[in-house]
């Protein structure tokens, strides 16, 4: 029996799609399970499976199929397909790859330099590495080509649709808010007491807890499971099959139950696609913007609320140590919510969190268009550290050092996690004009917000590009109003100001 | 820079054995973590690599590096890797594309219908399935041609180099030197009281106990791990990633202990593999039989004998169960060594398990020379049982349809379980010629015997044939009198007859 071009398409896609799946099994395994000494031979399969998804996606075969196929395609689930993979076709073959064999290789000697040297708090030795890393991403955004600003085509990989211009407009109301709500909370009456939350509290238990809020918010521990890790991340091998990892600190239970929810609101994104986009590369979050802003939804929205508390804080002493018991309610809520400028980005709260975000975007994006060089990049750090949160770390490590990002070449990824906030903020604005969320969540029951999330955002997969999806829940475009407006009412709240 | 023949052939059995280590990491996971809804998608990821496997088994481009390659191989590993992936590639063309395929799609729907029967106890439902897979295997035999028996022909992807004119010399000997010590045994004096075993054990001791033992073995966590299963394995993803798996019967805590070290001897077999053979076909067992030796040899000769327990007794008390404390020693180990005639041969003690293998291997090798029919099985299966074993399963889900073996389309296979078990006694015979194997128990140390058999046995891989592993250790050929003399000396003592 002879196949059609549009079957001869979705096999190759399938065979691609199973790549993927065994090259994220083996990721996760890595993180979780996996062997120390198995590493190095893992590593080598991992590169021979990645190499198979690059051929295909560079195909002579998968691009005559593209051809053939979009000429004619009246269904949406292929056009979508052929339009994602015809797009990273070209993006793909764009680059020469001479030169992607080099940054690759590049990359995996730049984490390795990048771990020593924030080990040690050495940047130099790190520098020539990164200066590197900055010139192949300007060369790769020369080969991919922007309309206005070199930093644009690299955003383009992470967040389709936004653009220089446009954060641009937004940042720098969202930091003026920010910093000025923080020079407010810094003088206001009401400072919350964040010794109460201090205690011994075992890793047995914080699962226990952790679990059941998973449960409660409809991640489905039959299509996923639940693992312990050192850099917590949630990854969906297929859509039944989407696992979760969290952190036990014993000393700090926030660790585990904020970090679990939040990666939780990753997992109900990739568990909610539609299935029929099963072995497609539609099977998956839209943008790394629209994926955070589902996990920072359940984090902050949900999770760091107080009627959450009020109706969970029963369970959570179930679970918990004796002394909490003595902790009341309202000390325990604000002592979750304290805001206090810090360091280090992933502990940081969630009012301070986004001036962590655009000291990078600022960076970077200077980098990338020439204006700063790396070798001054410490002191910058410290410069806009200052400005913006009022402190200076002590230590690169503790400074321009502390993330892994620029270490793999990852330009333009940033951002993402502040836009994926501001989306969350509209997103709950939005749903609020259609569920009573403090009602569900004081009922316990997320069911109904979970249902909305799915028909409006997850079902979709990367059928929809994120300003699509942004427009049609929300109605309008990017709006840093929301999130200004959702902190300024609950930091007031709380510091009494 | 071109790459030479040589180079491209490596290459493309690394991209084998890649695809061989993502299939093995996926089949741990289902086996040990995946969740229950993945599995139909996980199903197909494994489908399409191990097609992707086969293709290269199976391709020109293969056949043409080994034709180029060896005429001129002077390096004995390239010369080994040749062989055995010309004898693959022969074997496998051999089989017409569209008759592997339908046994395939019978192959995972026997299974399934097996699984059920043996729930439902109904043979009649799985009759047709097993004519079937019968008649595929008959078919595939005479593909792959053999000199004196069909059966040979199937014996070979198991056991290469033995032969139904051996089996048949060797196993009636076993046989009936077995049931005729099992009459003796039925009628000596020294029966062990098999109560002193019972009683609540609970599954974190019983962990704590088998990881130390791994331990004491010279299994490397650090190149491996143990989980928990329901059908226990032991599985090589790479030389450097041999996970053990383990199942925990509170109930009766031989369950996990034998079972480890009996998966543990597996695994350090694949463990101590040489490192050139890494990415080739050669770095595994060399074949079932042999493999089965090492997890034997463990099990029974070392972890099932009185040095042993003298030794580890102690350990084992600290964590066990209080109530242990109350067991004498020599109570405890003539108990661990009860033999007792049962249905199940999984479950059967050491001296009966032989006798269940021989009933599968007669009526495999009949079924398959067109000597018996299907129908016919649970009859004669249960004849068999009280000729050898003197009783008879009440229910064909404790009979014939115990195993999964031949659901799965595996004739050939079960003699491989009996021949480890003679090739283990006849290593343990061999390698007290050099080691003071009763000393060394005592002492609890196992380096030495864990060297002496990476030496002799484990670094080759499958750069030798089982035979030949078996001539250079042993000086001689296949010779059950050492598995008889030492099952005879053993229960001679216990039974005191």
């Amino acid at each position: 029996m002879r196949l059609t071009t549009e079957q001869r398409f979705w096999n190759l896609l399938k065979e691609q799609s199973s790549y993927e799946e065994a090259i994220g099994l083996m990721a996760w395994d890595m993180r979780t399970k996996a062997p120390q000494k198995g590493m190095e031979n893992r590593s080598e399969v991992l590169g021979v499976l990645a190499q198979k998804v690059h051929e295909i996606q560079t195909s002579e075969e998968l691009k005559s199929y593209i051809d053939q196929l979009k000429k004619s395609s009246h269904d949406n689930v292929l056009t979508a397909a052929l339009s994602e993979v015809e797009e990273t076709y070209k993006r793909t073959t764009k680059i020469p790859t001479a030169l992607y064999r080099e940054f690759v290789t590049l990359q995996s000697k730049s984490e390795f330099v990048w771990a020593e040297a924030k080990q040690n708090n050495d940047f130099k030795s790190f520098q020539p590495y990164l200066e590197e890393l900055v010139r192949y991403n300007r060369q790769f955004a020369e080969y991919w080509g922007y309309d206005e600003h070199i930093y644009d085509a690299l955003l383009h990989n992470y967040e389709p649709g936004l653009t220089v211009s446009q954060l641009d407009q937004v940042f720098p109301k969202v930091r003026r808010s920010l910093t000025h709500l923080l020079e407010e909370i810094k003088k206001a009456p009401g400072q919350p007491d964040p010794s109460v939350l201090k205690g011994h509290f075992p890793k047995e238990l914080q699962k226990q807890f952790s679990e059941e809020i998973l449960k409660k918010m409809g991640y489905d521990f039959q299509a996923g499971r639940l693992d312990e890790t050192i850099h917590p991340f949630a990854i969906g091998l297929n859509i039944n099959d989407v696992r979760v990892t969290t952190k036990y600190d014993e000393k700090d239970f926030r660790t585990a139950v904020f970090g679990t929810i939040h990666e939780g609101g990753h997992a109900l994104y990739e568990q909610n696609i539609d299935s029929k986009l099963a072995f497609t590369p539609l099977a998956t979050g839209t943008s790394m913007g629209i994926h955070e802003s589902q996990s920072l939804f359940w984090e902050n929205f949900i999770s760091r609320s107080r009627s959450f508390w009020e109706t969970h804080y029963p369970l959570f002493l179930k679970h918990a140590p004796d002394r909490f018991r003595q902790v009341a309610l309202d000390d325990f809520f604000r002592a979750i919510n304290e805001v206090k400028p810090s360091f280090i980005r992933i502990e940081a709260d969630e009012l301070t969190y986004p001036l962590h975000i655009m000291i990078r975007y600022e960076l970077e994006k200077a980098l990338i268009q020439g204006e700063i060089e790396v070798r001054h990049l410490p002191e910058l750090w410290n410069e806009k550290m200052e400005q913006y949160l009022g402190i200076v770390p002590p230590t690169d490590s503790e400074g321009v050092l502390q993330d892994i990002h620029w270490s793999g070449g990852d330009f333009g990824y940033f951002p993402s996690y502040a836009l994926g906030y501001m989306y969350a903020a509209q997103i709950e604005h939005a749903m609020k004009q259609h569920i009573n969320i403090d009602q569900a969540i004081r009922a316990g029951d997320y069911y109904q917000i979970k249902q909305w999330l799915s028909t409006n955002i997850h079902q979709y997969g990367k059928m929809k590009k994120p300003l699509d999806i942004l427009k049609d829940v929300t109605g309008e475009g990017l709006n840093p109003e929301y999130l200004i407006s959702y902190l300024t009412t609950k930091y007031k709240g709380i510091y009494q100001f």
